[in-house]
């Protein structure tokens, strides 16, 4: 093994040992066996989710610092676990690097996910380390718990449903837009450079059984949108002026609709709540927005700020993305 | 979304189902959703294994029929879940493919990975598909159960303890040294090809009690023992005389010492067990085969068949093998 691989795998067992200090109890076996062992509680559901992020089609040296490829990459993660009301244990990480990558980029990549990991008290339980041919590419696993057969799962929107989703939509995709034309300061586009998964508030509405169906918004509202609607069975209708537009840069300027209808990787939830419950419009200081209800039939539709109805095509902004859940 | 993808996409998701029916009430929701949720019993704890397949690392285009390198790609994940005892439950496959790669090629790898994993009722639960810059590039996350608190470990080996070893070693490696000097027959190279996982024959002995510490052979006699000594702070003593060679090729000839002891991903079990236990010389039909003995102190040595004692260090044959697990 090169010495500079053995290091990384000494660095990345040592932040892990840290790491699992946490949630030791849930992670009996980490790193250094043939699997991982996970424990968990008789009641419990196992929770997995997969997410490749690859260099070119989720990130851009150029573009994104290390540290936020590697929370970018856990986030993802993160928020499909939130997506199902559940709660995060195990992450598993699986990294092809070429052989010219400098050590500070890696090391920068792990300080970003175990950064964000720590917040959520995960474990990195293991995982693998190869060579690539071209391009750095990872694969974060999630591994999470919900209580049995209590997941938020896409296919439980009925008719009448009312829509709903957190914060702010499409200033992930402004930061991408801003950067082919210019340099941009992280810090005026956090949602893109480091989202905070929603894990609280997705625990919140499956505790309170408030959302009937839930899903992330990391492929664009009107992709993730007709994810939930083929699922149940539905139809959709959405109002453009409902619908919570990010503010970005330094200028916190509005968003156009178009990247907060389309764009993706803003990891917010979207959900469906029957219209008779009451839902706040804060969890956990987040914001919660109404947008629209679930309709028979299998058409999603958007009113526009004159009235107009017109059909929503799932677009889900594919220009910065060409990777495909199973 | 390009056609060729949606058509990738709706295959996997046909196997997906076809898969699913063998064991749907572990994996009440796959593909679909965000998360996989699987369901456990409660005196279960849950075993996960990731695992890189790479184009020019673990495979050739030229020499690996698409179906041998999915049905490897998947072996080396079930295996790991058999050197911990384990009974596999759902895999999750992240694929990274190039452009120009053939649709049929896709096939065939889907069609050796689903036909291992009917035959061990292992539930296609979930995964990503992505565009590849070069090269093709899977990642295999395998998903198990072992009774609470009886996963056979790396670290319960003690000094007096003797050492085993499932089938015959070297068979992988030399058909990769044949293949660099002429085409192979994959009849002819099984165990390189189509490495049967020894699913049940680890089950046997966790149930029995037979295994202190277990591994699987996937980077070498030599680095896997290695492992063991160190997870277990120990050392070995192994035979040369009855190290168990491969027999290969159309005139079943027998490896030599070197591929046997440094060959990787033959994927049988090595293990340990105390003294006094009564070790079966066939399990599930599979030979297991004493070959040495755990010593104290952290040294790893062989006795040659001239009964010298020599240092065997772990060269774990990285030839053909550039990934490392963490």
């Amino acid at each position: 093994m090169p010495l500079a691989e053995r290091a990384l795998i000494a660095e990345i067992r040592r932040l892990a040992k840290t790491s699992s200090r946490l949630r030791n109890s849930s992670v009996p076996t980490g790193i250094g066996d043939d699997c991982a062992v996970l424990r968990t509680d008789a009641n419990s559901e196992v929770l997995v989710t997969t997410d490749f992020t690859l260099e070119g089609v989720h990130f851009r040296r150029e573009w994104h610092p290390a540290e936020s490829v590697g929370h970018r990459c856990l986030a993802r993660g993160l928020s499909d676990i939130a997506a199902m009301g559940g709660t995060p244990v195990a992450v598993f990480l699986s990294l092809a690097l070429p052989r010219d990558l400098p050590q500070s980029w890696v090391r920068g990549f792990l300080r970003g996910l175990t950064k964000l990991g720590t917040r959520y008290e995960v474990t990195l339980a293991g995982g693998d380390i190869a060579q690539s041919p071209d391009g750095i590419l990872a694969d974060i696993i999630v591994v999470g718990t919900v209580p049995r057969g209590q997941g938020v799962l896409r296919s439980g929107a009925r008719p009448g449903d009312r829509i709903f989703v957190t914060g702010e939509l499409g200033g992930s995709a402004a930061a991408v837009r801003q950067m082919e034309k210019a340099k941009v300061n992280p810090r005026d586009y956090l949602r893109h450079f480091y989202p905070e998964p929603r894990i609280e508030v997705g625990r919140v509405l499956r505790e309170k059984k408030l959302a009937t169906a839930m899903i992330d918004t990391s492929d664009g509202l009107s992709t993730d949108l007709s994810h939930i609607c083929e699922e149940s069975g539905v139809g959709a209708e959405i109002d453009a002026a409902a619908v919570p537009r990010a503010r970005v840069g330094r200028s916190l300027r509005l968003v156009d609709l178009d990247p907060a209808l389309h764009g993706g990787e803003d990891y917010e939830l979207l959900f469906t709540a029957q219209a008779g419950k009451m839902i706040p419009n804060k969890i956990d200081g987040v914001a919660v927005t109404e947008i629209g209800r679930i309709t028979p039939g299998k058409t999603i539709r958007i009113r526009s700020e004159q009235g107009k109805f017109k059909i929503l095509q799932p677009l889900g902004w594919e220009h910065f993305r060409k990777v495909h859940n199973l």
